[in-house]
C-alpha cells in the first residue's frame, strides 16, 4: 500500500568548532579549532536525519540557505537537491576554478561548494528515511558488500602543542623526525589496529620525508605505507622520491601538483599514483584519466557531492580501470558513518579508506565509531546508525558563537609561530 | 526502530512468446514472435516483484540459474547481484566481443549478458521493496525530478503480414515507402501524441530513407526526426546523408558501425551522432568518447545492468559532455515501467525515449501505460506501480512451450520471404 512520501518540515546547518591538533602540512599548521557544519533535516513523520560538511563560512551560508529551501520538500528528493541549491542561492555555475588552499581541497568552484553542502543534506534526509523504513543507510544504496570497512592510520607531522593559549591540548607529543613518526605510528597500531599507514608529507625537506617512511618500513615490516606531500615536489623530487621509495609504498599522493605533471611523475618512474588534489569533482575527471595522471581518486564524498556521487565516481573509475579510495579532512562520527556506509557498497573499493578520526576527539554524536583491527563495522542500525548528542552539539556551536576562527587557514596559524610565514608556492621542493 | 531486511523466499524466471509485426531493419525482419523473460522476486513477507529482461536461451539459462541463487539473499542487496551471477552460472568474464546479430544490441559479451540479466533482477528487487516500503522505484533512486517521461513514436518500414502462418495480425498495414512511413506517423501521432519521430532505416537504399525523413518533415513541419540504419551505411554514405538531412534530423543515429567511422562522420560532417551500437557497455565508452563518436548515448537500462547502472552511464555522459537518452527493444509495460522510473530520476535526459510499446499489443500487466502527448506518466504508487496479469503471463509462457522459436533471428525470418537472404554485411550501402 502507498504510503505518504515522507516530507521536510524542519532543517538546519549548525556551525561548530571542533578541537584540532597541531597537525603539520605543506601549507602549514591546522589551527586549534576547526569549522564543521551539522546539518539536521526533520521529517514530517517526526524523523530527523543528520549530516555533516565542511563548516568555513561559504560552505555554511549555503547550508543555511539550503536549509531553508529543503523545508516541504519530499525527503527522498536527492537528485533534486543540486538544482535547489543553485535556485536557493541564486548561484550560476561557473568555469573558473583556482587552487583552494583551504585544508588542500583542489581546485575552487562554486560547483564543488554546492556539492559539498547538497552532500549533507542528502545524507541527512538518507539517514531521515532510513530511520523512517527501519533500514540502514547501505540498504538504501542497494546493500553493502562488506560488513567491515578499512581505514588506514593517518600520521601527521606535528608539535606538541598549538603555539597559542586557549588551545586544545593532547598528550601525542611532537613528531618531527622519523622517530616520533615511528612512535606515533606504534600508538596507531596498538590503538586502532590500522593496517596501513600514511603519512602526511610536504613538511620537511624530502630526504627527511624519504626517511620516516623507511623508518616506518623498517618498525613494521609488511605495513602498507603511503606518503602525500599535498603537491609540495617539483616533477623532478618526486620522481627522485618515488624510485627512492619504490617496492616501499603502496602508493605515493599527490607528489606534484596538477595534471601534467603527475602524468610526468607516472610516466618517468611507473609509480601508483594516488590523487585528492588533482580529481576533486567529475569536471577533472577526463583530463586526468586520459593523461595516466592517477592510478587512485580518494575520494571526499562531500566535496564530490554525497554518496550517489561516490558511487558515480565509483563507476567513472571502474569504468577506466583507476582505482579507488577516501580522503577524509578533519571529520567527526556523522560523516565517518557516512563514510562507512557508501564505503560498504562499492564492490571495487580496494584501498583502506583515510580518517582523521583518531586526532578528532570531540564529536556530535553519542557513541563515536570504535575501529577494531583498523576497520570500522558497517552498521545495520536504522539510517546512518548514529545519534546526535544535542548536548556536545550545544557546546560546540556555543564555541563557535564566542570564538572568532571561521575559515580554516592553516597558513595563518603558521605565520602565528613563524611570523615571516606565507602561503609556499606549490611545488616547493 | 530497525526492521528486518526483507529476504528473497522464491524467484522465478519465466519465459514468454510475444507477437511481433514484420518490422523491417538491415538485417532483415522481425519474426511473428520474440522471447521474452519475466522474473518474479518473492520475499518473506509476501511482497512479489517484476522484471523484465531478453528471452533469448542464453538469457533464460542464466536468469534460471540465477533465480535459484537470490533466494534467501536480502532483498536490498542489488550490489552483490552481479558477483552472485557470474558465481552462480560458473561464468568469468572474457574479453571476447563480437557484434550480435540479436536484435542489434551491439557487442556481445558475458559481461553484457550478465548485465542483462541481472537488471530484471535488480529491477524486481526495487519492485519488491517498493512494495514492501510503500514507495515509488524513483524515491528509491533518489526521486523523480519529473512527473512524465516523454517517448519517440518508433517508425518501422514494415510488411502487411508476416510471410508465415500462425503469425499475429494487424491492421497497420504496409510501410514500404515515404507515403507509407509518413501515413504510420500520422496514426502515431493521432493515438499517441509522440512529439518525435524516429525511423528505423537501414532497409532500402539510402536515398529512399532520406526521401522518407524529407517526407515526414514536410507531414510534420517542426517535429523532431531521427533516422537508423543500424551501422548499415559506408563512412561515405553517411556523411553524403547527413550533409542532405542537414537541419532536418534532431540527430543521427549508428550511420555506420565502429567507433572509427561514427568519429570520421562526425568529424566530416559536425552531426550529431546517437548509438545504440557502438557503447552499449561502459567498457566501450572511453574509446568512443575519447574520439567523439557519439554525442547522444541511448541507454538500454537492461545490457547496462539495471536502473542503478543506467544511473552511473548518465553520471559518464554527465561528465564528459555526452547526451544520453534511451534505446528501445521489443519489450513489455514492466520494462517501460522500469525505463520510466529511471527517466525520471536522470535531470539531464533531454531527448525523448525510444519506445517499441506501440507495436507490442500484448502484455503482462493488468493496466498497460497510456502514451498522452507522446509521454508516460511517472508513476508514484509503491514499487514499479504495475501489476503482473498472471493469466496473461500464463497464456504467453504457454505459447513458447508449445511453440519452438527461442532466439531472436531476424536474417531467418527474412529468409522466409527471400530465400537467398543471408546476414548482410555491415555496411550494406
Amino acid at each position: 500500500m502507498a504510503r505518504p512520501i515522507p516530507r521536510i518540515v524542519r532543517a538546519s546547518a549548525t556551525p561548530i568548532l571542533i578541537g584540532d591538533p597541531p597537525l603539520l602540512n605543506v601549507l602549514g599548521v591546522h589551527q586549534p579549532y576547526t569549522p564543521r557544519c551539522i546539518v539536521e533535516v526533520e521529517t514530517d513523520e517526526g524523523a530527523i536525519g543528520v549530516g555533516e560538511t565542511y563548516g568555513d563560512t561559504e560552505y555554511l551560508t549555503l547550508a543555511t540557505t539550503l536549509a531553508e529551501s529543503v523545508v516541504g520538500q519530499p525527503v527522498t528528493a536527492l537528485n533534486g537537491l543540486t538544482d535547489l541549491a543553485y535556485s536557493a542561492a541564486g548561484l550560476a555555475d561557473d568555469a573558473a576554478a583556482e587552487f583552494d588552499p583551504a585544508g588542500l581541497r583542489g581546485r575552487r568552484t562554486k560547483t564543488k561548494l554546492v556539492r559539498s553542502v547538497v552532500s549533507a543534506f542528502e545524507i541527512a534526509s538518507l539517514d531521515a528515511l532510513g530511520t523512517t523504513l527501519g533500514l540502514p543507510v547501505h540498504a538504501l544504496l542497494g546493500g553493502k558488500v562488506r560488513d567491515a570497512v578499512e581505514y588506514s592510520g593517518y600520521l601527521f607531522y606535528r608539535w606538541a602543542n598549538h603555539p597559542v593559549d586557549a588551545a586544545p591540548v593532547d598528550d601525542w607529543g611532537a613528531a618531527l623526525d622519523p622517530e616520533g613518526v615511528v612512535a606515533q605510528a606504534k600508538r596507531f597500531a596498538t590503538d586502532y589496529g590500522f593496517g596501513s599507514f600514511k603519512l602526511k608529507g610536504g613538511v620537511f625537506p624530502p630526504d627527511e620525508e624519504i626517511a620516516a617512511i623507511k623508518a616506518l618500513a623498517r618498525a613494521f615490516p609488511g605495513q602498507l605505507l603511503r606518503l602525500d606531500p599535498n603537491g609540495g615536489w617539483t616533477v623532478a623530487t618526486s620522481v627522485r622520491v618515488a624510485n627512492d621509495l619504490d617496492g616501499t609504498l603502496e602508493y605515493l599522493e599527490d607528489p606534484t601538483p596538477g595534471v601534467t605533471g603527475m602524468a610526468e611523475v607516472r610516466h618517468r618512474t611507473g609509480a601508483l599514483l594516488a590523487t585528492n588534489m588533482v580529481v576533486t569533482s567529475f569536471e577533472e575527471i577526463p583530463a586526468a584519466f586520459a593523461a595516466d595522471a592517477v592510478q587512485v581518486v580518494l575520494s571526499d564524498h562531500h566535496y564530490w557531492g554525497g554518496l550517489t556521487a561516490t558511487r558515480e565516481l565509483a563507476a567513472h573509475c571502474r569504468t577506466y580501470g583507476v582505482a579507488l579510495s577516501m580522503h577524509s579532512n578533519t571529520h567527526l562520527g556523522i560523516s565517518l558513518a557516512a563514510m562507512t556506509h557508501v564505503a560498504s557498497v562499492v564492490p571495487e573499493l580496494r584501498y583502506a579508506c583515510d580518517t582523521h578520526r583518531p586526532w578528532q576527539t570531540e564529536d556530535v554524536i553519542t557513541e563515536p565509531h570504535v575501529f577494531r583491527n583498523g576497520a570500522v563495522d558497517v552498521s545495520d542500525s536504522p539510517g546512518l546508525g548514529v545519534e546526535l548528542d544535542r548536548d556536545a552539539l550545544a557546546t560546540l556551536h556555543e564555541r563557535w558563537q564566542r570564538m572568532d576562527a571561521r575559515d580554516r587557514d592553516d597558513v595563518a596559524a603558521m605565520r602565528i609561530a613563524e611570523p615571516e610565514w606565507t602561503q609556499p608556492p606549490l611545488p616547493r621542493w
